[in-house]
């Protein structure tokens, strides 16, 4: 099996991919901000105005100036005299003079002449009109200045980074309703083997449904990127070929799921070999599911070609695709790839020198969460579905131990 | 403040909260199932074919019979004629002969007479038609026989679960292309406040934008649910007494934000109060960010009543409303709440009795990753932008000191 001579670990294999990609340079377009959830930010973004946009009071109470709350205690009190209330959502119309204090909200504006707000739990209001002051308060206590938060030009978001709901309000605080980003990239999918038949399809005997196509396509639109499915191909060159002209030129990236036997696997890394420069990269990788997976760089775009066996491809887009798809789209480093810590239930063994993804299911315990791995007869689609997660064995170990606290990566 | 005599923890709080509402009821609708990524399946699935649908060799090798290999080894091997090979999508024309060996793939279809196949690492072809066999194999190895992974009428999926990428492949594995799935649940959204306006409007001052309606509808949508925005509602009792009756009536669950000051917050409790039985459950939630939280079931829809400020906005409604969606789609416990773990990098105070979420950036180090927790004068939405997670402070504790390893909420 000359294909497997060389098996690059996944993290080699991975790098080598990454490397052989062009820069980040996917085109981008204006869309709402209110529509932007989950889309990479093409530019960073400066504040066009100060935040707050007026120096506002952080607490409900009272404003005034803090001078004359100088020595004011619960047995020694200071008065001063109410003379007004300040609207929520409007400048107020008065100018506080010395000696008086004026009724505010949080979130108020505070009145010209005020340079602290006095908080309601240390006030009485014991005659109508007079404010009794059981607490001093020193200049600035409980008032945010114009631009404290976010100052005239200041970057409030780097490019690259993925909008979540937080991005989105900072955005609309700024008046940004709309946004520039980064185009979601196209990903190609092409499922190939004689064996293969539409899902909707009555299965004859031999066959079997596409179900890669699907379970790719879902993963691609959770990693934020737009799914283009080409359907199923023929273990032929010629058939093959074409498919996959067709796709690199419609996408940014392609993903091959190549035939279950060798020689079809054979027959994608020909095929892929013929789309450009530089070509197949790496031809096997030392991981398990998913040994036959081919990792090539066509004139500046991703092949992947993935194991047949759904589980294995799976297993396999995860690791790959994902990276590709964010390097594409210039995203920062951060939030992709989450896991939990949990105690593994039973010993799991492994070949030193490969490294392993087992399905395990999460289980909650008095003593925290509990990774149960799944064992089915075949690599089977079901086995993922049970799953919440996979944990990863290392190729410098030969296994790990019950009672060992893994790390789950969260499908 | 009469509001806050009696604050119930978060948890307690939210367990009153579902403890009122109705069993999950909403509606189902019947989909593409490729099309349905994230929804939640209302019904199990019995599988109404066997997987594998016939009996199917899991290497690239060769059918035969157990029996004919018995005692082959490298030093005395047996010699079997090879009669034929087994084509990948289709069943095989010929039965297998006792004595006789046909090249099969892995996926492909055994020939009836056959009961194992031999891996091609154990073989040779030493004279053309002529099968070295160079090792025994026992019955069934290397097949999987029909309805092995999954038997007829076996329950494939329960209801309630989270539809993924590997759910979705297993449905199309069973030609399963359309899926009966809950409707999302619709989150009516109403903002107040005499102090806010829309994002694309100028500001005055005093005034600031709305930004609790799109941070908000973006978190619905990322729980799955879709967010119906109602505007902004001055803090008057009419006015948002008619806001919140028409979302009543169009929507699943209503989040309100309420006005910053006191008495906003009061008379959005008063409202909602008016809307149904039992009304308010709980004013105040003994949590920071997030006190002066409302949690109210009227007739049998949960209404919540969050801040104003948008970071106890979005922390609250993550507490919270997540919840709720979850259970009015009969989702099964499992995948939403993700935590990663991570070593804190200074000591952090807080209140005893009191639940505290703090942002953090997760930072990698040679020594796994550290938790930052992000320091503002104020509760600005940016704080959360920057921010990888929330670090919880539980209640019990006084603080949580440096190095100290702690869950971070994913944000």
């Amino acid at each position: 099996m000359p294909e497997f001579l060389e098996l690059l670990p996944p993290a080699a294999a991975l790098e080598k991919l990454l490397a052989h990609l062009p820069l980040p340079d996917l085109p981008s377009e204006t869309i709402d901000t209110a529509s932007a959830l989950g889309r990479v930010l093409k530019n960073r973004v400066l504040a066009q105005e100060p935040l707050p946009a007026f120096t506002r009071s952080t607490v409900d109470g009272y404003a005034l100036r803090a001078a004359d709350t100088y020595g004011a205690s619960e047995s020694l009190p200071a008065y001063l005299p109410l003379v007004g209330e300040v609207p929520m959502g409007a400048a107020p119309q008065f100018v506080l003079q010395p000696g008086t204090a004026a009724s505010i909200h949080t979130g108020g504006m505070l009145p010209p002449g005020a340079d602290a707000v006095l908080m309601l739990e240390y006030t009485q209001e014991s005659r109508p009109g007079e404010l009794e002051v059981l607490r001093a308060v020193g200049a600035g206590e409980n008032i945010l200045k114009v631009g404290e938060d976010v100052a005239i030009g200041q970057e409030v978001l780097p490019a690259g980074v993925r909008l979540r709901p937080a991005e989105i309000g900072g955005l609309m605080a700024l008046g940004i309703t709309e946004v520039e980003v980064v185009r979601r990239p196209r990903v190609g999918i092409i499922s190939s083997g004689d064996e293969v038949v539409q899902p909707d399809e009555a299965v004859c005997p031999g066959q079997v449904r596409d179900i890669n196509s699907y379970s790719l396509s879902a993963l691609v639109t959770q990693a934020g990127a737009e799914p283009v499915r080409y359907g199923i191909v023929a273990d032929q060159a010629a058939a093959l070929d074409a498919a996959l002209r067709t796709a690199l030129a419609e996408c940014d990236l392609v993903l091959v799921t190549a035939g279950s036997s060798a020689s079809a696997r054979d027959l994608t890394a020909d095929v892929v070999n013929r789309m450009g420069q530089p070509g197949v990269l790496v031809h096997g990788v030392n991981v398990k599911p998913g040994k036959p997976t081919i990792l090539a760089v066509c004139d500046g775009k991703a092949v992947i070609g993935l194991p047949g066996n759904p589980v294995s491809a799976l297993v396999i887009a995860r690791i790959f695709l994902i990276p590709v798809i964010e390097q594409l789209s210039g995203l920062m480093v951060g939030h992709s790839r989450l896991f939990t810590q949990a105690r593994l239930t039973v010993n799991l063994a492994s070949q030193a020198g490969r490294e392993d993804y087992i399905p395990v299911k999460l289980i909650s315990t008095p003593e925290g969460l509990a990774a149960a791995p799944i064992f089915y007869k075949s690599n089977l689609i079901f086995m993922l579905a049970r799953a919440d997660g996979l944990v990863r064995i290392p190729a410098d170990a030969t296994g790990l131990g019950a009672g060992m606290i893994v790390d789950v990566e969260n499908l």
